[in-house]
C-alpha cells in the first residue's frame, strides 16, 4: 500500500516497525507486526539469554528483528550470536557506538539499523556502517535524548545522503506516519503504541493506564534507572507517565540514591504488583492518541491504511491549488 | 496555493504566520511576510510602548498581526489598546491566561489566536474563547515548555473540534508544513527560520551564527531571563543556542543569582556588542535547515511552494498503491 525505500530494504509490506521494548516486545508481539505485513522486533534488553531465545522460539518463523541496547550489548556480546543464529530480517543498535557489533551483523547478511538521538551520531552511525538510521524524538517513551522528531528527521534526511531514515517517538497513527514521510523518512519505528496491544507484555494495567494517559503527563528522568540499578550513560533518561516516584524523587536524585535500601525493595514489589503509582508507565507523548488495546495486526493495517488515504487525498479541509482534498 | 481554515479565516493566501519575537519581529519584517501572502506578527514583547509604536508605524498599511507575552501584559494593559487602535488583522497571545484580554479583542472584532505548550491549556483557551489555537512544541526557538510538536499537534486537533490548530516549534521548510498539515494542523507559526531572514531586528553577527548553528546545540534554559530580570513563570524556559553562559550557569542558576552584580554587566556589554559566545542566539532546533539569509518574502513563497508540491505530488520515493509519487 506505501512503498517506500524501507519497504524495498526490508522486503516488507507497510513502513511500520513496532520498537524493541525491553520485557515488553516479545516474541508474539514481533512476529504479529510482521505477520501484519510490517516488521517487528523483540527487546533484546539488557541480556536475559534465556529470556531472548525463549521469545525467539515463541516468534516461530515469522520474519522479525532483534534490537540491543548497545552499551548493554558489550557486557554479553554473545547475545548477539544468539540473535543472528536465528537468522533475523534486521538488527537493530541503539545507544552506543555500533564500531564493535557491525561487522558482525554484515557478515550475518542481516540490515543494520541504528538509532540515533541527533544530527552528530547520524552521521557517525552512517560511517560505522548502518543501513538504515532510526531518528528517535525526544517525545518517545522509553529510554531516549533530547531533540524532537519533527525537526531532527528532516536535518538527518539532508546528512545521510540515500540511507532510509526511520522516524521514532511521538508517532502513534496514520497521521503521524503521513507526516513523517513528507519529511523525508522513509517509514516509523512506533513503541507506546504496540505496548497497549494484546500481545505487548506489558502488565495489563499498564496498558489500561496508557489508554487513560495523557500525553501532559509524561516525564524524562533517570528515576527508575537508579531503582532498577540501570548505569545508563548520559544524555539518555526513560520517558514515562508521572507518578509518585518520579514526583517524590526526580528532582532530589541524590537523596534517592541514598534512599535505596528502602525505595528499591518498595519499588519493586510494585513492580510485580502491577501497582503504577510506583512502577513505571513506559509510554511517550503520543500516548494521548492511544485510546484501545487492540490487536498488534489491526494497529498495522489501520495505520497503514490511514497513512495511505492521507498520502493519496491529501488532509481534509485543505485545497492545494484549487483542487479539493476532501 | 494552500487554502486550510486557517487562510479562510484570516483571509491570507499562504498559511504561514511568522512569530511575533520580542524585540527582532519588527514592521519591516511583519509587513513583508504579510504582503508575500502570509501574516506577518509583531512581537508586544516586553512592553515598550515607544517600540511598539514605532514598529506599528514602519508597518504602515500592510495587514499584520500583534503579539504579547500575557503574563507580561497584564501589567501594561494598555499596549493592548494601542495594538488594536492600528486594527491588525490579528492578535496573538501566548504564556497565560486569555481571559483578562479576550473579550478586548473579540470586540475590536480582531482574531484572536491562542499559543499554548500543552493539551490542557489548549482546551481551556478554547473555552476562554480563542478563535485559533496555536500548538507549540519545545522545539520552537525563545520562550517554551515541554511537549513536542509532533505529538502535541494531533493530540490538540482531536480535542478543540472544528478551532483551527497552528503548529509551531520545529518547523524551517515546506516539508515541515506539509508534515503538520498531514497531522489535521491549519497552518504553521514560524520564528527561526525568519530570524535569520533580512528584515528580522537580530543582530547581523547572530543571523550569521543560526546559518552556522546545529539543533544540537540549542538548550532550553532559564540563564538568559535571570540575566535580563524577567520574571517568566514556570514552565517556561528558552531555547537558544549553547554558549559560554549557557555552559557556565545552566546547572547552577543559585549561583547566577548570587553572580548578577558582575555578571549582568558583561552580558549586557554583550548584548550591545553582538558577542553570542555571551549573548543569547535565540534559535529553535529546525536551526539545522537553516542555511541562507534571505529576504522574508522568498522564505514565504518558497516555503508555500514547496509544501504545496509535497501534497500534490507526495514524497519523493513513496509510492501510494502503485501509484508512482516522483
Amino acid at each position: 500500500m506505501l512503498d517506500t525505500p524501507l519497504t524495498r530494504l526490508l522486503g516488507i509490506q507497510h513502513p511500520i516497525l513496532s520498537a524493541p521494548m525491553a520485557l515488553v516486545a516479545g516474541g508474539r508481539l514481533a512476529a504479529a507486526v510482521s505477520r501484519a505485513g510490517g516488521l517487528g522486533f523483540i527487546g533484546g534488553g539488557y541480556g536475559d539469554e534465556t529470556w531472548l531465545e525463549h521469545e525467539l522460539e515463541v516468534a516461530g518463523d515469522a520474519p522479525i528483528g532483534v534490537g540491543f541496547i548497545t552499551w548493554s550489548l558489550k557486557s554479553k556480546p554473545q547475545l548477539l550470536d544468539r540473535a543472528l543464529a536465528h537468522q533475523p530480517r534486521a538488527l537493530m543498535l541503539s545507544f552506543g557506538e555500533l564500531a564493535p557489533f557491525a561487522q558482525r551483523v554484515k557478515d550475518a547478511d542481516c540490515v543494520l539499523l541504528a538509532q540515533v538521538q541527533n544530527l552528530k551520531q547520524a552521521e557517525a552511525a552512517v560511517a560505522e556502517g548502518a543501513d538504515v538510521i532510526i531518528a528517535q524524538g525526544t517525545e518517545a517513551g522509553g529510554h531516549g535524548a533530547n531533540r524532537a522528531t519533527l525537526p531532527l528527521v528532516p536535518a538527518i534526511v539532508d546528512a545521510v545522503g540515500s540511507v532510509p531514515v526511520v522516524a521514532a517517538g511521538g508517532i502513534a497513527d496514520g497521521r503521524g506516519v503521513a507526516a513523517v514521510l513528507m519529511l523525508g523518512a522513509s517509514g516509523v519505528l512506533m513503541g507506546s503504541r504496540f505496548y497497549a496491544t494484546e500481545e505487548s507484555l506489558a502488565h495489563p494495567a499498564a496498558k489500561a493506564g496508557a489508554v487513560e494517559a495523557s500525553g501532559d503527563d509524561t516525564v524524562r528522568s533517570s528515576v527508575f534507572d537508579v531503582l532498577r540499578g540501570f548505569d545508563w550513560p548520559q544524555p539518555y533518561t526513560l520517558r514515562s507517565v508521572r507518578n509518585e516516584m518520579t514526583e517524590r524523587w526526580h528532582a532530589d536524585m541524590e537523596d534517592l540514591e541514598d534512599s535505596l535500601a528502602t525505595e528499591r525493595p518498595r519499588f519493586q514489589a510494585a513492580v510485580q504488583e502491577g501497582e503504577f503509582r510506583l512502577a513505571p508507565l513506559i509510554v511517550g507523548e503520543a500516548v494521548d492518541l492511544i485510546t484501545t488495546v487492540p490487536r498488534a495486526h489491526k494497529v498495522v493495517e489501520d495505520i497503514a491504511h490511514e497513512a495511505a488515504a492521507l498520502l493519496r487525498q491529501g488532509p481534509p479541509g485543505i485545497n492545494v491549488r484549487g483542487a479539493a482534498q476532501q
